[in-house]
């Protein structure tokens, strides 16, 4: 793969991107400002308004290093409740989670999963149980009981943002991909919340839960790399601690995904991957978004 | 510490954050399109100028999961030359490192270190072999050998980016931290990169390799807690999947800074760690940049 990277950006890198170096760029003192003073609560700012109704995304990558899991905060600071939610948290790390929530003086609505992992089980049930007014969300095609069962298509709002729901299958039946909102008062760049469909440089296996490797590069090539390629790229996992990528990168130098069907078709036939080893009790408890025990309420 | 940062946040958050939530953001539409362009190289979108000589910086946060350490990339990608610098690079990850640098099209200059490390072997020696170009750079303090031995108070500049070298001893007495510059032509909000002084509601150990927990204090108080609150907080270690903090939330938050020195010696001198496992063959190494068999340049 390394070999396959540097040779594709030797011929093609500094060309692409060279181009982009020298265009002037003017910030008014009261978007300095602005930026500095809501910065305190993000990670990276994206902020965009063409209207006095703004909107302000907070922003936090979290890491649960046993299953390399990216669980993902978002919120809407510019929103007087500061909604928030969590993308793919891990039952592990939940009070780590919800302890940043509480600092950031931000209120928790959704828990959401991109689909059915096998690898960890979710946060979303301990979370519920911690935070009953939490909803847990996740597709209607991953066959799970949820507080809310999404479709391709929906939104999803917290205050003034919102997240598009995109169906990716092929890693699993029911995997959706979370991108947030196109508009003026939305994010920019887009980003991207991949779950196991698109990985940094990689993909997830296609091998269990109803999984296709023709279907995943479909899913791939006509819902996420058709995205601008300035969105960024926010995983489920990433092994080689990578934290983002963007489509236009991905469209490059990824070693399975850039490749023609047939041939990507015979590298995901080949991986030769071990059983997955939580997965006898990760499906089981995450078909129940983690409650195991008590019925959800919708 | 989950207790106190609880109790602490239930008095303080919401009261703290809540009224910056509703000053209207007004973005030009040029400046969109160059956020939209510029951020498919970036994780997040640092810009600022006020005047047609802009800025950008590229940022990348990567990760080294034995030893829990982050490396980091910055760029100046408006620079015609992309010139870019590494702080705290890993000697197993050097490879994932400069194929990323390679991908992005940019021109590798500095492969920097906060201090001496004790838990893994620092990769400039790695990088320096593969990019001979490349400089290393630590601070004269340290006691270390390498190209550039930088001393407080010097700017470090790659494009028309610069860091500041701020003198953070306690963890080592050659600690320091680089601080993205003050400008109107450098990164709003500001970013700190503070090795080992102060992590993530915590800090680096005092016990070895010349280290004082009330010097660390001080300089903690001193030299990062007088930014701005707004400042980005980026550590070398995270040890709980934590990727950044800010200023303010450590002022806030952090379980051992916010008490009294006293309290704070008696809290770093009853930790009671273990002997760091790696620490006789990492220190030998990452004295000479982790150039153990070579002479460096000056």
């Amino acid at each position: 793969m390394m070999m396959l990277t540097k040779l594709v950006s030797l011929f093609s890198t500094k060309n692409k991107f060279a181009s982009l170096s020298s265009i002037p760029l003017f910030l008014s003192p009261s978007l300095i400002t602005r930026l500095q003073m809501e910065s305190s609560y993000t990670a990276s700012s994206h902020s965009s308004s063409s209207s006095s109704q703004s909107s302000k995304l907070l922003f936090r990558q979290l890491f649960e290093k046993e299953s390399s899991t990216y669980t993902y905060l978002l919120a809407d600071v510019s929103h007087p409740d500061r909604p928030a939610l969590l993308i793919d948290p891990v039952d592990k790390t939940v009070d780590r989670d919800l302890s940043v929530v509480q600092d950031l003086g931000l209120k928790l609505i959704y828990a959401m999963n991109t689909h059915v992992h096998a690898d960890h089980v979710t946060g979303t049930g301990i979370i519920k149980s911690k935070v009953p007014s939490v909803k847990s969300v996740i597709s209607k095609a991953s066959g799970s009981k949820a507080d809310m069962l999404i479709e391709p298509g929906e939104k999803i709002h917290f205050g003034n943002l919102f997240l598009e729901v995109r169906a990716t299958p092929g890693h699993t039946l029911g995997c959706v991909t979370y991108v947030t909102g196109d508009g003026p008062d939305q994010p920019q760049p887009r980003m991207a919340f991949t779950g196991d469909a698109l990985l940094i440089r990689g993909c997830g296996r296609t091998d269990f839960q109803g999984g296709s490797s023709e279907q995943l590069y479909n899913s791939v090539h006509s819902k996420i790399f058709t995205l601008p390629k300035e969105t960024l790229i926010y995983p489920a996992h990433d092994y080689r601690g990578f934290t983002v990528s963007t489509v236009g990168e991905e469209k490059l130098y990824n070693p399975r995904l850039t490749k023609d069907l047939e041939t990507y078709k015979s590298i995901m036939k080949n991986l030769n991957l071990p059983y997955p080893k939580m997965i006898d009790i990760a499906v089981p408890a995450n078909l129940v978004c983690g409650l195991q025990d008590e019925t959800p309420k919708a």
